[in-house]
C-alpha cells in the first residue's frame, strides 16, 4: 500500500462537446497533478464503455444522450512519465436503466460535467505495462 | 479550474424517512460547507430521479425499496449565497437490478444512509444560472 | 455530524482471485486505518451483492466476470475495535447492463482492482449493533 498526504483539491467544469476522458488528462496535465482520485458526475451525449475479457476491451456503445450517474478513477504516471487517466463510469438512460464500464475516447460531454480531483502528494503511483493481462496495471504497492 | 486545500472530512449517518438532498443540504448548511465533494451509500423507500433533456428534467419514479450503489456529488453555493447540493446516484432493486440519474426531492432513506463530506477550503465554488441549458452550472472555472 | 482531519491517502492494488472485502480489511487492518472513505475500480470474476430487506440481507450472485464501475464505501470500527468494511458496487456485464448492491464475500477479483483510501483522522467512527435493523449501523452522529 502507497501512502501519501493529500495535496489539493481540485474543482473543473467540464464543457459541450469536450471528450471526458482527454478533458480530465489535459486538466491534470496542465496543473502538473501526477496521482489522485477523481469523480465525476454530469451528462454524456453518447458514450463508448470498455469491458475486459482475456487480454482485451470489447467496447459498447451507447448513442443516446446519458446521464453520468458515477464518475470514478485515478491518475497515475505511465513508464515514459505521460498522465494516464483511469476511469469507470455509470450512466443512465432516459429510462434511468443503468449502463457501465471502462471509460473510452468517443465520449463526448452533454450540458456539463463536473469533476472534484483530490490529489495524493508524497505518492508515487506509476503503472507499467503487465505482460499476462495486456493492461497498464499498478506496480505493486 | 479551482484549486484549494481540503479541510475537514465529515462523517454522518443520516435516518430512516429523511429525504436525502434534504438531509444532506441541511448537514451542511449547520456546519458552514460551503464547498466539497460527498459520496452515500445507504438504501432508499423509494427515489425520484431526474433525466436531462432539452433544457428540462425528465422524472423516473421508482417506488420499490433500493440500496443506494453509489451516490455521488459536490456541495456548491448559488447565486443568493444558498448552499447546492447536486448529486447523482445510482440505485438497486431486488433482483440487483441498477438504475441511475440525478437525484431529486422526495427520495427518502431506509434503514440508514452514510454520508462523507470531504470539504474544499480556499475555493469560492459558486453556481450560476446559465441561459442556454436552464441548469445551475459552475461559473467557468 | 462527526468532523476531522484528513490523513494519508492511500493507494493499493488489490490482486486477481483476491476476495474484495476481505483485501480490502486486511489492507486496512496492517496499516491500522480505522476510518475513512473508500473508492475501488477494476474487475471481478463473480460477485455476491446483498439486498436489504425487512431485517435480512437477500443475496444476488452473478457468475460472469464483471467490470467494477464504482466500487465506495467506508471504513469503520466495530463493538470489539475491529475494523469493519462497508461497501457498495456497481458492476457491470459484457452487455454493459449494471447491477448494484451491498458487497459481500465471495466477491473475487479479477485482472485487478485499484483501491484508494482517504483516511479520516480525529473521528471516532463506530458502529454498534442496531436492534430495529439488525444491522451494525454508525452510532447517531
Amino acid at each position: 500500500m502507497m501512502k501519501g498526504q493529500v495535496g489539493q483539491i481540485c474543482f473543473s467544469r467540464i464543457f459541450e462537446d469536450e471528450d471526458l476522458v482527454e478533458a480530465i488528462r489535459k486538466r491534470a496535465e496542465q496543473n502538473d497533478i501526477k496521482s489522485g482520485a477523481l469523480f465525476v458526475i454530469g451528462s454524456l451525449k453518447r458514450v463508448v464503455l470498455g469491458y475486459y475479457k482475456e487480454g482485451k476491451y470489447d467496447y459498447i456503445k451507447l448513442d443516446d444522450p446519458l446521464e453520468i450517474a458515477s464518475g470514478m478513477g485515478n491518475i497515475a504516471v505511465g513508464e515514459k512519465g505521460e498522465v494516464i487517466v483511469h476511469m469507470h463510469l455509470v450512466v443512465s438512460n432516459g429510462k434511468g436503466e443503468a449502463f457501465g464500464g471502462h471509460l473510452t475516447e468517443g465520449s463526448p460531454v452533454g450540458a456539463t460535467a463536473e469533476l472534484v480531483i483530490v490529489e495524493g502528494v508524497g505518492v508515487d503511483l506509476r503503472r507499467a505495462r503487465d505482460a499476462k493481462t495486456g493492461l497498464n496495471l499498478w506496480r505493486p504497492s
